[in-house]
Order: structure tokens, then C-alpha cells, then sequence
């Protein structure tokens, strides 16, 4: 499957607004900025930003407001990466092709430009730009995305539990509770933050919100295959890690054809529950497809 | 000097309603919850929330709506000691007399648990509580604590510096920054914060502006001063570790007395800018002298 166009319009359109939103290189510090950079525009396929777009799309917001939200998940999605390829965490030294941000800055500059990259993603969704029913949208937004990268049910809870489960036999619901907390709320947190910047109706949101917890479940497995099958020019980053590693994964738990089921048959249950945004939703079910197809 | 009564009533305040805005030891994923309630409830000076506090009195905010930014700002503080404790930055074994986090809760978990503060300060500013009047002020007092803790002229940006000048020879005016980014920048922001709480009128904004920036650069070179004359027990932490790492420090660039006179003076001109506040700039006052006679 080709990558459909308005995915890559997306994607430049992102481009464009993190570019604008983060100091440029030259100011100083530099290497905070350049190891900001470096992590930002490092070719990452933009996911989350799009389905924040696209969401919001559906339900009619307007494009220029949901931009910078969008940026701040992205920026957050980043950071989380930068933390977790740390030696004290997944000590990964390969992300996306290139070396990770402690082995081209340092560990103590990768801590920090983390560190940066979460306190940017709050400055803009609380920068007032446009007044106050877009600043009441977006701090709405800021609580959704907040909790989702938060401690409790939140990527951070995730990723402990995830550390804590290295090297242990775990049952499926502490599983389940690893991808959905830690990979799974960001995702669901972009369709929903999306979904304030419009006008959604009560049965849209949670339309939309099933669409993104399903989506972020059949994006996490699908990672996880790709894990196994794919060799590390293909996947950008060390592959056969999760196994190394003895993380707890869905191929490792059901197997990989199990795993390819699920995968799509979440991707089926998602993409119905936008029906009922008809013509709206043909995005966001685009999108499903084509990033779990990946793992076909 | 004894510590007044108001300090210690606004440090219990404090403490009550951090207790209140942080996940319990028991809620899962319990180990960084510990580890976030092991650093915030470590005894800590709650200098910055307290002047936080004070300032939003000084000029007639309503408590209650000033004591989640408060405990937002104390938040910060403690996420930037937890990650500039770990070995690839400080490198300290011990904070408030006790082993820093790392140490007690592993190198991993003590990096998601400053992320961990650091989101949840972000998530307390963000709160809806109070509706749209408070929401517009705290959004003011986020924005400028974000700023204050950013990269360009705020906390991490003073970190990155002062990390790639250790054992450097460093001018005066790059001392300056790497005091007035990394520690200036959050005090003054609380001082700033509390006064958006309240209704302050223009004259009186500038006013605690310069109070705060002058009390924050005083206390900045109290802890320079304290670090070469305490003992470990006095002091919490390793001391003589700004001397045994190359620091740039006040009194390793002008000395101990005239360190002492530099701070003494910065507090005299911090007091003196209070004078339209009246009355109402006491408690401010006493803060300003208390925090600094440490050192004398």
C-alpha cells in the first residue's frame, strides 16, 4: 500500500509547525537545541499528530488551532523515546536508522533534551494564542494528553511496569496494562484532544475514543511484529530487542500469527466504530489500515 | 534567626496540599509513586512555593486558587533535583541527608519520576477547577513557569551550560547566565506566578519581578557560599562537590567575603523594591532576609 497523500501532507504540514514552534539550532544553548532537533525531525512517521488532525477534522475544527496541539503530542511522543533509549532504561543505541540522542550528544544533554521536549509540549498548549474559547479548548486538550503521559494508566506508569517486567513471566492482563498505559493513552489522547478542538458530539467522542484505543492496542502489537520479523535496516533501531531483552510482547505471549489476528480484527472493530461519522471518518480509517498493514 | 511562624505555617499548607495533588504510595505502579513522594516529602525548604504564596497575598489573591500553582512550582523544583542528581549529570549520592533518589529506587525509575513531577505540575496548572476566570490566571502562571524552566534563558538551558563548563575557566557574565537560568529563572517565575493569582496592578508587577530576581540570584550564591563552608551534616548533601567538580561558583570567582557582601546587597535592593507593596510586602521581606542569613 502506497502512502496515501493526504498522510504525506500531514506529515509536511507537521514539519513545517514543529519547525516553528522549537528554537532553531543556532540559539544557545545550541546542543540542547540541535539534540531537540535531531530527535524531532529524525524521519518519524508522524502517527499521532495525524490522528490528532484527522480527528479534529471530523468534527469540523478549525485546522490552524489543532496544529500546535498536534505538535505537542508529537514533541511529547519524542521525548518519551529519548528517555527510553537511556542506558538505565532500554539502552538502545539505533533509533530510526541513526544513533540515539545520548550516544550523538551525551547521556546528561539526552536527559535534558527530554526533559525540554515534555516542558515545550505544555508551553504551547497553554500559549494563548487565539483567545479564550480556543485557550479553553486546548487546556482541554492539555488535561487529556497530560493524563495520558501521566503516572497513573499514563505512558510513565507504563513504562515502569514494562521495566519491572523485564526478564519475568507475566499474564496477559499485565500485558494488556503495559500497552494500553504506555503506548495505547498517547495514541487514544491524540484522537481525543483532536476530538475538543471541534465541536464533537457526546456520541462522536466516544465513537472516536473507541477508534483510538483500538487503534493504539493494533499500532502496539504491530510494533511488536515487526520487533521479531524485521531486520534493523528495515525497522531503524535494533531489532530482536524486545526478545534480547525478554520484554513482555504480544508475539512472545500469543505467538505471531495469534498476534497478526488481533491486529487486524481491532483494526476492523475500529474502523466500525466511526460509522457514524460517515463520509468524515474515511481518514481515520485510512489510517488504520495503512499502519498496521506494515505487519501483514 | 528563628524560623518565623508564618514560614512554618506555609510550609504545613504546603506539604497538606502536595499530599493531596500526588498519587498515594499504594497506587499502582507503586514504586514511582514512592519515589515521587520520597523526594517531594524529603524535608524540603519550600522556598519557592512559600514566595509563591506571598507574593499572590501580597497583592489580595484568594489562597485557595494559589496553592495548586504552588505546589505546581515546588513540583518543578523537585523533578530538576531528582535528574540533576543522577551520574550523568551530578552525580550526587546524597540530598536532604539522605541517598537521592536514584540510589534508593534505581537509576531508571528515578528519571521517570522527575518526568513523572514534572508532568503532574503541568496537569495541576492545566486543572479545571475553579472555572474560567482562575483557569486564565493559571494559565498565565503556566505559561510563565514554562518559560522559566525551558531552554532558552530558563532551568535546563542554565543546566546544559553549567554541565559544559565545569572544569572550564568561565567569564563573569557566563556565571551570570548559567545562576540567572538555572535557578534565577524558577524563583522569579514563582514570585511572578503568585502576583498573576492576584489582581497586581502594573507598578506592583515590576516590583516583585525585581524582588525576584534579586532574591533569586542572592539565594543562588547563599547555596554557592554554603556548599564551601558546611559540613555534610549541615548541609544534606556532599559538600565541596562545586569545588571537586569545577564548578563555576560565586565565591570560586570573587571569593567568600565578597560573595557574602554581593548576596547581602542583592537582598537590601530586593527589600527596597518592595516599598509600594507597604505593609503588604512584609512577609516578602522577612522571606528575603531569612533565606539569606544562612550564609552570613
Amino acid at each position: 500500500m502506497q502512502t496515501p497523500a493526504f498522510i504525506l501532507e500531514r506529515s509536511r504540514q507537521i514539519e513545517e509547525a514543529l519547525d516553528r514552534l522549537l528554537p532553531s539550532n543556532e540559539t544557545i544553548p545550541q546542543s540542547i537545541h540541535r539534540a531537540m532537533r535531531y530527535s524531532v525531525f529524525a524521519g518519524g512517521k508522524r502517527l499521532r499528530p495525524t490522528l490528532c488532525l484527522e480527528a479534529a477534522a471530523a468534527v469540523g475544527a478549525s485546522e490552524g488551532e489543532v496544529i500546535p496541539v498536534a505538535c505537542a503530542v508529537e514533541m511529547i511522543h519524542t521525548y518519551s523515546l529519548i528517555h527510553d533509549d537511556l542506558p538505565a532504561l532500554d539502552n538502545d543505541d539505533l533509533r530510526r536508522g541513526r544513533p540515539t540522542v545520548h550516544k550523538q550528544f551525551g547521556e546528561a544533554v539526552a536527559i535534558l533534551a527530554g526533559d525540554a521536549l515534555l516542558t515545550r509540549a505544555f508551553q504551547v498548549l497553554g500559549s494563548l494564542d487565539g483567545g479564550g474559547e480556543i485557550l479553553n479548548r486546548r487546556i482541554h486538550a492539555l488535561r487529556e494528553i497530560g493524563d495520558a503521559v501521566g503516572t497513573v494508566e499514563g505512558m510513565i506508569g507504563g513504562q515502569v511496569v514494562d521495566i519491572e517486567s523485564e526478564g519475568k513471566e507475566i499474564p496477559a492482563e499485565l500485558l494488556h496494562y503495559i500497552h494500553s498505559s504506555k503506548t495505547g493513552a498517547l495514541i487514544r489522547a491524540s484522537v481525543r484532544a483532536g476530538a475538543f478542538m471541534g465541536e464533537a458530539a457526546p456520541h462522536e467522542l466516544s465513537a472516536l475514543t473507541e477508534y483510538g484505543s483500538k487503534i493504539g492496542l493494533a499500532f502496539q502489537i504491530t510494533d511488536d511484529i515487526l520487533d521479531v520479523v524485521s531486520s534493523a535496516e528495515q525497522l531503524g533501531k535494533t531489532p530482536g530487542k524486545d526478545r534480547s531483552t525478554r520484554k513482555a510482547t504480544y508475539p512472545g505471549l500469543y505467538g505471531l500469527d495469534e498476534s497478526r489476528r488481533k491486529a487486524k480484527q481491532l483494526v476492523i472493530e475500529a474502523v466500525e466504530s466511526l460509522d457514524c461519522l460517515q463520509a468524515r471518518g474515511e481518514n481515520l480509517k485510512t489510517l488504520a489500515y495503512f499502519f498496521v498493514e506494515r505487519a501483514a
